[in-house]
C-alpha cells in the first residue's frame, strides 16, 4: 500500500557504511530502499556502494560528493546522517537536507538534546525544520537509547519518581579497533591526562542524554557535574587488536549527575574499558512502585547505533515536525523486519 | 507557562479511585488538576471525593452519576476511564466523552488494540475521535506497558528481528483480593475448568498485547493460539485475603502466540498466582543483536496501571488525533513528578 521510504545515507565511515548495507538488506522487505550515498573521501567519491560494502553485487547507488547535487536527484524522505559527533561542524550540512524537504536522523552526538549546549543552533535548526515541514532528530544507542530513551521509558509505571539511575558497562575488546582507542585502552594513565586535558576526551553525549532525562521528566537542573577516569587494567587484557597490560588504560569511567536543589535527580555512570566482565545496562528508578530494569549482557553497541538510525527513520513520517528529541517520537522499535518465511 | 492539564475520573472502582488519588496528589505540581468524578454507584453519588479516599479534606469534586452533566460543567481536557475490561460494554462512555472534545485514556483492556476484535467500534470510536480532534487510548500496566509497549522498545536497538518472547509472572499474594479472586486462587480444579468454560476466565487483553506487539513490528499474523492452565499450589500460601491449600489452585497460567507461516513470531506468557517465587518481567527479542531485557522483582501492577494512566494523559495533547495504540504515542514517561525540594 505505502511505497518504500527513500533513503539517502550522508557519510560512509564504520558507522554509516553499516547503516547503508542495512538499508539495502531491508529493501527486500518493501519498506525502505536506499536511494542515495555522500562522502567527501576520495577514495570512496564515484564507486558503487557495494563495492565499498566488500560485495560482489553491484548497489546501482554511486557515491557523491556534492550532497546538495545528491539530495536534488534522488529526492529522499530520509537522510541517514553521520559524519560527525560535533553539532557545530555539521549543522551547515543538516541544514541543507532540511532545505531539500528531507527528514535528518543523525547519529551526530550533541544533536540528541542539543538545546543547552547549541541553543543558537537549535532554534534555527527548529525554526527551518518547522518551515520545511520536515523533522530532525538526533540518535544511536548511547546518546539516543540505551541511558536515555530507554530510562524515560523505565519510568512509565511509575506514580512517582524521585530520582533515577543509569549504568552502563561495555566490555570494549568486543568492539572494534577506532573505539578501543577512543577510550585508551592502551595508554597510559600520563597520556590519559593530557588527552582528558584537551576537552574533547571522553564519551561524547553523556550530558545530553541526561538532559534529555530529565527534560522528559519534566525537571529542571540547577547543574550538571561530570567525571572522567581512567578504568586501570589489573592484568592483561587481549583484544583482536591490542594488548593492554597490567598498569595501563584499559578505558573510561564517565559519569554524569544532574542537581537540583541540592538532590542529585539523574546520574548517567558509564564504564567502557577493555576486559570489563559484566556489560549490561541498567536503569534503576526510586519511585512508586521502584523499578530495576536490567539489560543482561547489555546492548552491543555498533549494530545497536545503526539500528536506532535506521529503525528511527521509520518513525519520522508520523514525527512531530521541527528539531526534536527521542523522547517526542513514538515509542522506538524494529523497522522493516520481515520474519523469516 | 502551561496551564494544569484538567483531567475527569470516569469510573471509581478500586482502580479508579486510586487514579483519582494520584492526580489530586499531583495537583501541586502545577501540571494537572482533578475537575471531575463519575460512577454509577448511589453510595458514591454526590459525595466529595475525598471523603471517599478515606482523607479528612475535602476534594472539592462531587461524584457525579451523570457524564453527560459532568463532562459539560467541567470541561476537561482528557477523561480518565475506568469502568470495565470490555470494549462492548463501554464504547458508548467513550463516545459521549468524545463528542464532549475530550481525550480518553481507558483501562479498558480490549481497547488495547481494538481492531482485531472489535473492528466496528474501532472505526466509529476512530473516525469519531478524528472529527472532534481529540485521542482515544487504552492503556495500563498489562496491557499497555508490561508485554507490548516495553516489548517493542526492546527491539529498537535491533537491525532485525526473528521473534519476541514476553514473559511476566506476578506473585498475587501481593496484590488485592479481588486480584487474587479474578486469578482463581483458592478453587478446585474442576471450578477452574468451569470458569474457563465461560470464555470470559483468564487474563483479558493478552492477545491484545500480542497483536499490539506484531503490528508495531508491522508483522501479519497468520493466526493466534491461546493456553490457559491452573497453577496448582504446591504448599499452603497464605495472602493477608485468603490462604489456598496444596492441590488447590493458586492462579493461572496464561500464554498466547501469534503464528505465521508455521513460525511463532511473538510469545507472551504470563503467570498470576500466590506464592510465586519469582516474579518478573521479560523480554528476549531474537534478533541481531540479542536483547534479554529484564524487570527484577517485577512491575507491581496495580499501582503501575494507576500510573500508566496518569502518564499517558500527559503526551495526549500532543498525540496523534484519533483511535490510536501505545505504539503511537511518545515513549511514556512518569508525568507531573515534582523532585523532593
Amino acid at each position: 500500500v505505502t511505497r518504500p521510504l527513500r533513503v539517502l545515507q550522508f557519510g560512509l565511515g564504520p558507522i554509516g557504511l553499516q547503516t547503508a548495507r542495512v538499508v539495502i538488506g531491508k529493501a527486500s522487505t518493501g519498506h525502505v530502499e536506499l536511494v542515495g550515498a555522500v562522502d567527501i573521501d576520495e577514495a570512496k567519491v564515484r564507486r558503487d556502494l557495494g563495492d565499498l560494502l566488500g560485495g560482489h553485487q553491484k548497489s546501482g547507488v554511486v557515491v557523491s560528493a556534492d550532497v546538495g547535487l545528491a539530495l536534488e536527484e534522488t529526492r529522499p524522505d530520509v537522510v541517514l546522517h553521520t559524519t560527525s559527533s560535533f553539532l557545530g561542524r555539521v549543522a551547515d550540512q543538516i541544514e541543507t537536507c532540511v532545505r531539500a524537504g528531507a527528514h535528518v536522523v543523525s547519529s551526530t552526538e550533541e544533536l540528541a538534546y542539543p538545546f543547552e549546549r547549541h541553543p543558537e543552533i537549535a532554534q534555527h535548526l527548529d525554526m527551518l525544520a518547522q518551515k520545511h515541514g520536515v523533522t530532525v532528530v538526533g540518535t544511536g544507542v548511547n546518546p539516543g537509547f540505551a541511558m536515555d530513551t530507554l530510562a524515560l521509558a523505565a519510568t512509565a509505571p511509575c506514580v512517582d519518581v524521585r530520582a533515577v539511575r543509569v549504568e552502563r558497562v561495555v566490555d570494549a575488546a568486543g568492539r572494534r579497533l577506532p573505539l578501543q582507542r577512543k577510550v585508551g585502552a592502551g595508554i597510559t594513565e600520563a597520556e590519559f591526562a593530557e588527552r582528558k586535558a584537551t576537552g574533547l576526551f571522553g564519551h561524547i553525549g553523556l550530558v545530553e542524554s541526561l538532559r534529555l532525562v530529565a527534560a522528559g521528566l519534566g525537571w529542571r537542573l540547577d547543574s550538571v557535574e561530570e567525571t572522567l577516569e581512567p578504568m586501570i587494567a589489573e592484568h592483561d587484557v587481549e583484544t583482536p587488536f591490542l594488548n593492554v597490560m597490567p598498569g595501563q588504560v584499559a578505558g573510561i569511567h564517565h559519569s554524569a549527575r544532574g542537581i537540583s536543589a541540592g538532590q542529585e535527580l539523574v546520574s548517567l555512570d558509564l564504564k567502557m574499558y577493555v576486559g570489563a566482565p559484566d556489560s549490561h545496562d541498567s536503569v534503576t528508578v526510586d519511585g512508586d512502585p521502584p523499578i530495576r530494569l536490567v539489560v543482561k549482557g547489555g546492548i552491543f553497541g555498533d549494530t545497536a547505533t545503526v539500528a536506532l538510525l535506521v529503525n528511527t527513520a521509520g518513525l519520522v513520517a508520523h514525527a512531530p515536525r521541527g528539531l526534536v528529541t527521542m523522547a517526542d517520537l513514538a515509542v522506538p522499535r524494529a523497522f522493516a523486519t520481515a520474519p523469516r518465511a
